[in-house]
């Protein structure tokens, strides 16, 4: 069976390329590595969908996951380990190879954690990454930013203006972002920085209560912000596929890479913003975009 | 009272712009000349919005107007005249003028119509806009797209391959699109294309069941595409703003404008795609560019 579009990847932007892919009568497979929803999966609370006053990282990718199903989508568990690009563009999982006209990759990418004990634990409650997305639930509390790079000192900046104070835990004994975000960071009365330090402990019960610094000194806090970048999960496609510098995915307006009919979206590609929205607007340009390719190939 | 961010418009573009902008906890206007919701308000059934399988466009619109009230959004229904640039920006509204720091374009577009006898009732009734949301409601149906031009013939080749037959009506003697799109419309044998004809009726009582042309002939087909064109709304930002040659506001990938501190969203811009998840991307960036712009300024 050749498939017209294989969408590698089963989170926020993969699942809505196959929403499109299907309604336009699409034979369509989507593979799945890991677990279903991407990084949205763990989030416990997402404020930021429109259209979901509030909702659970999970119920949305439960709900994306229906829909995907009820329009026919074909979801294989496998991991992509290569893709070669040809006339038919083979996927290389770990368990088979699948055949499509065209390739949508959605392949998302990971946060760096600290790898600190019992971490998993304390993600999505109260370890976040984003602070656009999660920043407004600790509105007047204590809060912690992990990281010296300019996320990390944008994310201190915007939580400064919202929660009651505001440290940034840096392990080098200087800050690596930009000389203006500095200065920014230095008109806020309620920011402390701390140089040379390592988070060396999570503390509280149930939820976070605060951290340990070099094994020594204890900040309370609500929240913690890990800024210490993310990696796209690129590794089956490293071979074929022009990269930015960062091994993001390099995309045009219409979502193609680099190699004919295949297409990326989602927070595998290089962009500035990486939100649940933006996820969805690439899925969205990518599948119409597959489809028009397909339409050229007369497929 | 001036706004950090004054949004004008409020369909799904201005909905989100504002949950984000909210959620960074900035003082927000939205202004409303017509109904909340924008074009998508009149949709009977949406399928193609990640994470409803079904809502109708007037649901989701009041979904959205929840969130932004939850989070403490202003509203005023007020149609914009005139925008005026400075270090505070004046909107002028026939009722009031507004002031801000930055403002959101979020103007919407409307879609042309026949301008014939009772067509507000079939709209979202039978007659449709967009092949690519309401096309898949029309599987193995007859249907007709009215225009010759790309998107016209664009969408009379998707509707072919999924409808049981096309009927292309036009009111020259020739179709207006790429030559290519004439050939790959050529390809398709389910495809009529009527030349010199107006719709000069739509027939059935409850729902479409049919069209007359030039009041002599008459077609049953259950659904009507519409593909004359749409108009973005931009008359009070069409002295101060940059367009593109068929009116869109001009923007860069951070969805700023040629004038400073005034974004855009939605279907007002010049892009490719228009669908709820590309205004949702859109809003969200120029929400989140519109907060970059207030720090620069120190607001």
């Amino acid at each position: 069976m050749i498939y017209d579009i294989i969408i590698v990847g089963c989170g926020p932007a993969g699942m809505t390329a196959a929403i499109y892919a299907l309604r336009a009568n699409k034979k369509v497979l989507i593979l799945e590595g890991e677990a279903i929803g991407g990084k949205i999966a763990s989030s416990p609370l997402v404020e930021n969908y429109p259209g979901f006053k509030q909702i659970s990282g999970n119920e949305l990718v439960d709900n994306l996951y229906e829909q995907v199903e009820e329009l026919g989508g074909v979801i294989e568990f496998d991991k992509a380990i290569e893709i070669k690009n040809g006339e038919i563009k083979k996927v290389i999982g770990e368990i088979n190879v699948y055949e499509g006209y065209s390739v949508i990759l959605a392949l998302g990418s990971k946060y760096r954690t600290l790898k600190i004990e019992n971490e998993e634990d304390y993600i999505g409650n109260g370890v976040s990454f984003c602070v656009v997305c999660d920043g407004a639930f600790y509105r007047g509390e204590d809060v912690a930013v992990i990281g010296g790079g300019n996320s990390a000192i944008i994310n201190a900046i915007s939580l400064a203006d919202m929660c009651n104070k505001v440290y940034v835990i840096q392990n080098l004994d200087y800050l690596t972002c930009e000389e203006a975000l500095k200065k920014e960071l230095k008109n806020k009365n309620n920011v402390e920085i701390i140089y040379n330090a390592k988070v060396t402990k999570y503390l509280g019960d149930e939820t976070l209560e605060g951290l340990v610094i070099n094994d020594e000194r204890q900040i309370d806090v609500k929240g913690i912000f890990l800024s210490i970048g993310q990696d796209p999960d690129i590794d089956c496609v490293k071979e074929l596929i022009n990269l930015d510098e960062r091994n993001y995915v390099l995309v045009n307006e219409h979502c193609a890479t680099s190699e004919d009919g295949i297409f990326a979206a989602g927070d595998c590609i290089h962009k500035n913003i990486r939100q649940l929205t933006t996820a969805m607007n690439d899925g969205t340009i990518a599948a119409l975009s597959a489809i028009d390719y397909l339409k050229k190939i007369n497929k």
